[in-house]
């Protein structure tokens, strides 16, 4: 019953929302100084063929704390359209018919479930990368 | 203090799912034959170039309801990729670097709120709609 119900679970948004919202407490409570991430350039980027214009492991802890604020209010901030990105991702759902509210619907349903997961890992990535540099990593 | 809680409280992501959930309750309570809906087109697709592709009145009343559970669950359903817009909707995105999940945090959440908006109209224009067959509209 209980492994029926961790299988159900896995795939719940307010669980994912929330699973994220933990890993962010655990890194603020770790990363005692986050001044220490400054200029560490994020994994992720290393090969990144854009990364001049990638955030230094400071930034994404920055980054994630205001998203963590988000997901815990749930208050769905005002679109300022400033960013490269996020221009481009509604460019790109412009030709698409307005006229399917399911399938947006599911779309982005779907879509919000996966960031929360890419974003734990990067919540939890920053911390060991933390524990690293104060040399108490595994 | 109220009105304040009133402008926040309407980019709420929760209070939008929440809002959404009512309207089907609504529309449920309120439609006791849906059969009467059968080969009623909706109005939305009146004018709608893909108006063969569309549902009646009859498919949107399931699909609402079926919409109302997932919001209510909160589960992620798997994906089964069988629809045209579906496909379309994921490869929009395809061109766009996977490097941001910021950007597509903040798009997703946007799109999920706004995409709210439409279904709880639609609930509640599918109501009205019945109320007008019924002879008991406004």
């Amino acid at each position: 019953m209980q492994c029926e119900e961790t299988r159900l679970n896995r795939k719940s948004l307010l669980l994912a929302l929330k699973r994220y919202s933990t890993a962010v407490i655990d890194m603020e409570q770790t990363i005692l100084l986050p001044s220490l991430l400054r200029d560490v350039p994020s994994e992720d980027d290393v090969d990144c063929e854009a990364a001049e214009n990638s955030k230094d492991m400071y930034e994404y802890y920055h980054m994630l704390k205001v998203i963590r604020n988000t997901v815990e209010s749930g208050l769905v901030p005002y679109d300022d359209g400033n960013t490269k990105t996020h221009t481009a991702l509604y460019k790109s759902l412009e030709p698409l018919p307005e006229a399917d509210p399911e399938a947006f619907f599911y779309f982005h349903l779907r879509g919000l479930f996966s960031v929360m997961g890419t974003l734990t890992k990067k919540s939890q990535d920053l911390t060991d990368k933390y524990l690293d540099i104060v040399g108490i990593g595994n």
